[in-house]
């Protein structure tokens, strides 16, 4: 519980300070920024899947660690979408994402809530708890991927 | 202080998990994902760096956010220069990450330790000590990459 409410202090301290974390040099950092944050949450989201799956034995430290990550890093691609950064290519981001801003903005804010969900699950040391934020949170993925991602 | 703690809570169960964070799906996710990591930790370094130069001004809040995620992130691309890594191309890194593998460890180890000084520092939200820390850690970065990354 202590790390869950220190981790709630990092959020709104984040949030708070999110303006300062919007600055890229170039849009290209930014591109490259999201782009990264996404395929390294996504490893380590992955892992949690390889144990929710079976695929993997269940290590419930290595599963908070995980989720841990996840949550962290959950908070962060979407400052990579800032203005300009639309113009970018070669990229799989659909122009929905900021013609449908405030769909798109309403999906990245779940999946950071599903991704403190997954954490607070994994803390329960319960697999079966476990496999159901996964399954929540790769919904909303999913979700995402079907509207602002192209194939 | 309590963030702290909790921070090498998260510390300690990350490096008892370490073998569990280990695995890819193939070299190449391994290279994706050091590289990825690398990236967005330098991102909010160069946030701190920022600040640290007098090229933004000082926010005590986004220091901290960004020394905490610099923090966090900072242990994480080592687990991607695994065996069958360096057979991966192209890349910037030297084969000597691999025959010199005890002074890589130090390197990177060395980075872990000045990154939870650097948040410390943040934490006391005094420029002055945010600086130092910043170069240190700044040493730190170029020591390695002058003895195993490529130009």
């Amino acid at each position: 519980m202590k790390l869950i409410a220190s981790l709630a202090v990092v959020g709104t301290a984040f949030a708070m300070a999110s303006p300062a974390l919007a600055q890229f040099a170039k849009p290209e950092d930014a591109v490259k920024y999201r782009q990264s944050a996404l395929f390294v949450m996504a490893q380590h989201f992955g892992r949690i899947g390889a144990m929710a799956s079976g695929r993997a034995p269940y290590d419930a430290k290595a599963a908070i660690v995980n989720a841990e990550l996840v949550a962290m890093i959950s908070k962060l691609p979407w400052a990579g979408f800032g203005p300009g950064t639309d113009k970018v290519t070669p990229t799989r981001a659909k122009p929905e994402i900021w013609t449908e801003s405030a769909k798109f903005k309403e999906g990245h804010e779940k999946l950071v809530t599903e991704a403190e969900k997954l954490l607070t699950a994994a803390k329960t040391n319960n697999l079966d708890n476990l496999k159901v934020a996964f399954g929540a949170m790769a919904n909303t993925c999913k979700g995402c991927h079907d509207s602002f991602r192209k194939e």
